[in-house]
């Protein structure tokens, strides 16, 4: 059966979820969004692209830092609303905070939150500076 | 550190996304949307809630079926509007095909699609038949 991305159920902002996964530890990296184009271009080159909400473009991970994603495989949900993709991390963190996973803040049980995960890079190092 | 459940960014509908994922084998199993009053109950009871939009309500995974999903740690992402739980699903599959993982379809390297995984169990054994 081939694949047809009009099958694909987009949202009203044309828009499904896309996890990324570390393909050797199974470790969850982020979620981020996807439109038509951007699951395109990344089925298409096999490295993952994602639709920036805030810039309102398409967000071909690791274009400034060279982190990109290398996609090794990819997954379409029950739903057709989600993909699940499995990557090889260059760079080895996928979070802008230079953290491996951006789910490094844990809620514990007892309603505190805790840091997990260890930085991977400055973010400095490989964004530059802020302006305060 | 205390958890603060006003800092979360949930959307315009109210929600944010909740990504479960099977705490032995990594495997990611599902992914849902939660709404306040779900992470609240999720948090609370240790036990996976998610919004139905759909049927545009809070959604006790499991209720019906009993297969919940014990939830053995719980993350925050970088920007705070999505959740990554490690579960237990209990009877083993969390997709209301009866497949174990809602991720089931792979979108080949050649534009094919391909059913991966294995069906845990039979959904009208489990939910019952739906009338036509």
């Amino acid at each position: 059966m081939k694949f047809d991305i009009n099958d694909v159920k987009f949202n009203a902002e044309g828009l499904i979820a896309a996890i990324a996964q570390d393909e050797q530890t199974g470790e969850v990296l982020m979620i981020a969004w996807m439109n038509k184009e951007s699951l395109e271009k990344t089925i298409e080159t096999r490295k993952a692209h994602y639709y920036s909400r805030s810039r309102k473009k398409l967000w071909f991970k690791g274009e400034q830092s060279g982190n990109v994603q290398e996609v090794k495989n990819i997954y379409i949900d029950c739903d057709k609303d989600a993909v699940l993709m499995k990557v090889n991390q260059v760079g080895g963190a996928a979070c802008h905070t230079g953290m491996k996973s951006c789910f490094f803040t844990e809620i514990t049980k007892d309603g505190g939150l805790r840091e997990t995960g260890k930085k991977i890079f400055n973010p400095e190092d490989v964004y530059g500076k802020k302006e305060k």
